[in-house]
């Protein structure tokens, strides 16, 4: 099997706020060619270093990747010091800065003379075009070994790793095949599920089964390289059908799926439509759900009534009820998604009002009460929940909550 | 000032699903104490690259931590490894083996045999005592370096961290002042703003300044670590009003604050108050809004208005505007300002409409086609623009803009 290190370069990834994810990603990737990650280095814009990270790395691993630090200005100084560790000169490519001029130009700017760095590129080494931004990447096959030299922002780095590393890693890694499945489950906790399924994965050791807890669910990663790809398809597939039999409806994306893409299809395939209406969420709900490409065909209109005026105004929540039961209260949450669903003629209609702190809390609402509102053409209900976290956590929670609530009534129906 | 290594031990903390967090908490404690990190490893239970990435890091710098691999069984190999790297013997301590078999003894169990090996400890290492679990971690001075190991599980590693080595390393660096301040910019690229200050930054070379791009914005990071704190303060609050008198309100913040911060504090301020119509950010701009915590008392109602009927029925935008100019345009985004407002009656509103792609662009109106909307008791404006990146940055550039927006035509007021 293939080894690899992956070298993160940038200082503010040695801040306490920044923590390099292209990694993880890049790891994915590898695992999916069966290739080994072995190790991984973060360090910030110092020469020596990184030089001395990258001369080790190659000596020590089939494959070196590298992310970051291919910008224009000073700081950015993997181009040059990669090519020193691999023993390699840069070479300046006309082209390059002839084709950075004009993306230049098309922005309606001229080019930065800095910007004029990065057409440097290692002797010897491939170019990796880079349609979403200006730095290009590099690899170099270096006698049988890799040093693969990639841009920082992810959406730079993830197309260019895809469209021009991945085969040409893939067909030296000789290809052991590892199929995955991502599922995904609300409603339960972590060791609460590892409980419930354990005795069902454990008689599947050939699959790879690990849970981890993710803000608001629980995935369930499920990996196997015991045969061909379509072995372990089929015995995932075995395994995935026993786990839906306990979880039932719990289990809401058997291939990674998110909750707005779910109920999103759920919609989509039932050519219905929705309208939510939001307080303590602010848009969360709405924002979430058209993240998802298409759906403008079944989100007709979300209100962040915040104040009680809007609830009011727009929603026609009745004084007396705001009045009597306060705004959050399990007769506003259906007054507000009843109101909601009433102006914007929809199928269905969900609505959160809640206490997402750090004020706010009392001591018969204290900071996570928050009350989930839904409305069909039968009536309405609600949902009470009491959420721990931070503020964060809350609305996350909450948003999470009322598209889980909303699915599973929608399920009931069919 | 020192520098410090931080090494995660652990083959999990290798895979795509978990990341290492220790170093970020530790590193916020060493920059405390004005040490600074300059190289992070994650690396396996891999005998001999955990032994050379520790002697390479005992080599380049002054203090050395590891975390993780202290545990019991086999794959926890960091004691001895880390014992070689140093070129040490470990020893064996009577004394906590008693107190581990006390440990199992108290909680009704008898220690296994593998947990013996936890009473080895690095020849000449202060013992750190670990009351949350079975592994004491070590702390070796060898000749002035430090070499600090570890457990890994946050609730062991950071009291011991906090009670036993914390004061040691201070008492060495010398506590030297370290302060810092983060910056934000809007409305230039990374090395325009880069060409346009550098000539001032670099004539305070006792600051270290870098600049960061961040999906929207330009963060630029400067600390200082030249006197005392107040000496550091002062001279970087000369470099800040120095960068203020060129990039004047482009510079959004002084103090790290997010947009929706510094418009929040705005409109807070000035007692005044804000809504909000989407379309094609659908809910994010009034997300990020009611993110900070006591926005209520300025952002009052958000409609997310994604199909044209929700433009007609909640924000009165003219079925001709509609018809004639169509839902992404310049009349139709001040329309939705205008309806916003008058219906929330509230003393600013901003609106959203744009094509977010991937599907929706024609030859006329490209994916990121976005028009923002603004109006106050003057009337109404708008802004066009063409926003490059997939639909999630649309999604978060178009929200910026409409936030900076306002903050700008706000800051004319005044």
């Amino acid at each position: 099997m293939l080894s690899a290190e992956i070298i993160a370069v940038g200082s503010e990834l040695l801040t306490p706020e920044r923590t390099d994810t292209n990694s993880l990603w890049l790891t994915e990737k590898l695992m999916d060619i069966g290739v080994e990650v072995k190790l991984k280095t973060i360090v910030g814009d110092d020469e020596a270093r990184l030089e001395e990270t990258i001369r080790d790395a190659l000596k020590r691993s089939d494959i070196v990747i590298t992310t970051g630090g291919l910008g224009p200005t000073e700081d950015d100084v993997t181009r040059t010091v990669s090519a020193r560790a691999a023993g390699r000169e840069v070479v300046y490519h006309e082209e390059l800065e002839a084709h950075l001029r004009e993306r230049f130009r098309l922005w309606g700017r001229e080019m930065p003379e800095t910007n004029k760095r990065q057409a440097y590129v290692i002797e010897g080494a491939e170019i990796l075009p880079n349609p979403n931004g200006s730095a290009v990447g590099m690899l170099l096959n270096d006698g049988g070994k890799f040093l693969v030299v990639l841009p920082g922002p992810p959406r730079e780095m993830q197309p260019m790793f895809e469209d021009h590393v991945l085969g040409e890693l893939k067909a030296v890694s000789g290809k052991i095949s590892v199929v995955r499945r991502v599922l995904r489950v609300s409603g339960y906790g972590e060791s609460a599920l590892d409980e419930l399924i354990s005795p069902i994965y454990k008689s599947y050791p050939s699959i790879q089964t690990s849970i981890l807890f993710n803000r608001s669910e629980i995935e369930v990663h499920l990996s196997s390289s015991a045969g061909t790809d379509s072995e372990s398809a089929a015995i995932i597939e075995e395994l995935v059908g026993k786990l839906v039999g306990v979880l039932g409806p719990a289990m809401f994306a058997k291939n990674g799926e998110t909750m707005e893409e779910v109920v999103g299809k759920l919609l989509k395939d039932r050519n219905e439509t929705l309208s939510v209406a939001e307080s303590c969420t602010g848009g969360l709900i709405a924002m979430r759900l058209t993240d998802v490409s298409g759906s403008s065909s079944y989100l007709m209109e979300g209100v962040v009534a915040y104040s009680n005026d809007a609830k009011k105004r727009t929603l026609d929540v009745p004084d007396e009820t705001l009045a009597s039961h306060g705004a959050v209260s399990s007769q506003t949450a259906e007054a507000m998604a009843d109101g909601m669903r009433r102006r914007a003629g929809t199928d269905y209609a969900i609505s959160v009002t809640g206490i997402a702190g750090p004020d706010g809390g009392t001591d018969e609402k204290p900071v996570g009460t928050v009350y989930i509102g839904y409305a069909d053409a039968d009536g309405t209900r609600f949902l009470h929940m009491t959420i721990p976290g931070d503020r964060y956590l809350i609305r996350w929670r909450s948003s999470q909550a009322a598209l889980d609530y909303l699915r599973r009534r929608i399920l009931k129906k069919q």
